[in-house]
């Protein structure tokens, strides 16, 4: 198994990140893998912490309409450059944290993502260059109003919501190119959601190439790459699940705001 | 004269916030001033520091179509709620930074600011509770790259490419209701905007009420309350100057990126 990247916090409230051994305990680190952590003689035991979304970004940058299919079931086409927004780092929780439903929203929908994270400073750099940028892999869940990001235009309101980003539950560094990302909603054994990531209109080298003419990507930043098709509702006691292959599974229940 | 919150960074590049006397000396505080900062012995004089921006939010929350004269010339009405929008951290430079226009855009305006500087942790705030949490004042030109904003739809490049948040000099505590506030490019003693900043739509209280009801508002964290009517372009070379009553003066020259 890969080697699993998470971070922590501690019974006594500490924050660290650290290596995921196969025992649970994890092993941790002195400073963010990428900032070149390296690992201390702290172990915590599997009831001595709890899981953290695995960074803290600065910023995440998210992208539109990056698989057809989905673009499709929107009623639009795929755009001729990619479409990006941001969401606020408040929305970021970690798997099996609550998705706070908002009384301004009748309609919240999952959005099942592969989420890539920054290890370097990054400023206009082209595709070329972005592979050796984007420092792992997890997965996100893009929890948006629906019916908010229709009325606004402006999609920051509808995808700004806090606990709106679920993301980890951890990082890998290495990910197959035709992984399949799927999506389950409850008990349904079905996947919701289903599609290779090589399924993406704009790669992710392409993708952290384009951002970063635009703004700077700094270590720990997340950018989001779009959903597949199948996106639905979520209503309050729901449970969803974002798995993708060689990375695991992102969970989280819905609760009233 | 009111006291003038600032953050600096000192020939040794250290970083600090602090309180700028009249001799333009800076009595430097242990923390900053929203989180209870205390002044300490140091003091830095005018040739051993250099200004930054007065604070460093996690998150910079944008409203739109804030003014009625605005709105008209955008070719909008004014929206029955705020329309917010967020620009990435990397946007923020200090007064007397240069702004970079971007290869991408053939159109690059000024948008002239109020700022507001969050600070407490502001979750589901009412308007009444907000005016505690808006721990200060200051001027931010929220720069655009019009023709971008037109073509993507969504405003995150447009208004999110580096350098393109101006903020400063620094943060005052209090504001005449009425202040106004003016935009001068280059030579012209005529300022291409001016309103009194009691022209708004949505009151600073509003807004931050509204915000705190979508996403947390952190310590530090910006609110920037839109712009009044006037905006227009900006070319390589020219000077900006935004200026608010009781506050002071925001300039900045652009240069290509």
């Amino acid at each position: 198994m890969a080697q699993r990247y998470v971070r922590v916090k501690s019974q006594e409230g500490q924050i660290y990140y650290g290596l995921l051994q196969l025992s649970l305990n994890v092993e941790v680190l002195d400073a963010p893998p990428w900032l070149e952590g390296q690992p201390t003689d702290l172990i915590l035991e599997p009831d001595k912490y709890r899981i953290l979304a695995p960074c803290s970004p600065s910023k995440i940058v998210a992208v539109g309409k990056n698989y057809a299919d989905h673009a499709a079931e929107m009623g639009t086409s795929v755009p001729a450059e990619p479409l990006i927004f941001l969401k606020p780092p408040t929305t970021v929780i970690a798997s099996e944290m609550e998705i706070k439903y908002p009384p301004q929203s009748q309609r919240v929908d999952y959005e099942g993502e592969l989420a890539l994270v920054i290890g370097d400073r990054t400023c206009d750099c082209t595709p070329e260059e972005a592979q050796s940028k984007i420092w792992g892999y997890t997965i996100a869940n893009d929890v948006t109003a629906r019916d908010l990001q229709k009325k606004d235009a402006q999609w920051t309101r509808a995808k700004g919501f806090d606990t709106f980003c679920p993301l980890g539950p951890w990082i890998v560094r290495e990910l197959n190119p035709g992984a399949r990302l799927q999506t389950f909603l409850n008990e349904d054994p079905h996947p919701v959601q289903s599609a290779g990531i090589d399924q993406m209109v704009f790669s992710p080298d392409f993708l952290v190439s384009y951002i970063s003419q635009v703004m700077t990507l700094l270590p720990g930043d997340v950018v989001l790459t779009g959903t597949p098709f199948g996106v639905g509702a979520l209503n309050l006691g729901d449970h969803i699940r974002v798995e993708i292959e060689g990375i695991g599974r992102l969970e989280n229940r819905v609760i009233n705001r």
